[in-house]
């Protein structure tokens, strides 16, 4: 039903330009803050964390605090609808896990985040630095978030000063 | 916390294009279809609707099909923890409300849009058009929405081509 974009927009000049200027932003320069909560904290819990720091998307991560989960809006919403018990109920058990997750390094280009975020149908990716243990085994520390709303915020960036 | 990208990017050249081919972008050019429910729905059916429909707002109409409300998977997770009974409860309570929802039109820019779901931290915008009633009463109908997947997917298709 969506109007190709691709063709409305290519029609006009500047585009490469805008690919140009787009290609150059990394993560790090744009991500957000981090949210985590503990594979062991409830689902309600979750849902407070999420209102607390008001936020679509929680990082869930071991004792260590190493990445092994992410819950969105729209997983806790689904479960709180359910009618289960959420207060009995761990976020460990709702939550998507390893290897199910998709992440992005703060050295990645925004440009690839924003790929991620459509081609997976998901609203935010956890910014990661990937560490290899003694015995080979690797861990992801989770060092930010990336999510369309930094998305349509450097878009608006972008569009300043001639708008 | 966030860096000012502001900054980062206007160190560059080119941001004048880049603003002029953004400002060029017009929300009929992008938008999403409308997904509405009745005023007369339970927050569980409304729930049900956005599960079916894959979209994390709904706009709310009245008997005649005009905007009376609007309502986001946030708003339906704070009642669904809440432990009230969805079945019960009709989505027109738990609504945000004219004339405290905000709106785009279709010929209005992208850029409007984006900068509309940063300053007031929404998701999605209904796209309206206005009638005037005889009486000389304005109704809008919900011809659309324009989300933060909307603009995001833009920034993959700007930036295509070059990355």
């Amino acid at each position: 039903a969506r109007p190709r974009v691709g063709y409305y927009y290519n029609s006009r000049s500047g585009n490469t330009l805008v690919a140009r200027a787009i290609g150059k932003l990394r993560v790090k320069d744009i991500k957000s803050l981090a949210i985590v909560v503990r594979e062991s904290a409830s689902v309600y819990d979750a849902v407070v964390t999420m209102f607390t720091e008001d936020v679509g998307t929680l990082s869930v991560v071991d004792g260590e605090g190493y990445l092994v989960g992410i819950v969105s809006r729209k997983d806790l919403l689904k479960i709180a609808i359910g009618g289960g018990d959420v207060h009995k109920m761990p976020i460990g058990m709702v939550m998507t896990r390893m290897p199910n997750i998709v992440t992005i390094t703060p050295d990645d280009t925004v440009y690839l985040a924003a790929r991620r975020l459509i081609a997976h149908q998901i609203d935010a990716l956890p910014v990661v630095r990937t560490y290899v243990m003694p015995n080979g085994e690797e861990r992801l520390e989770v060092v930010g978030r990336l999510t369309k709303t930094n998305i349509t915020r450097l878009f608006v960036e972008l569009g300043d000063g001639e708008n």
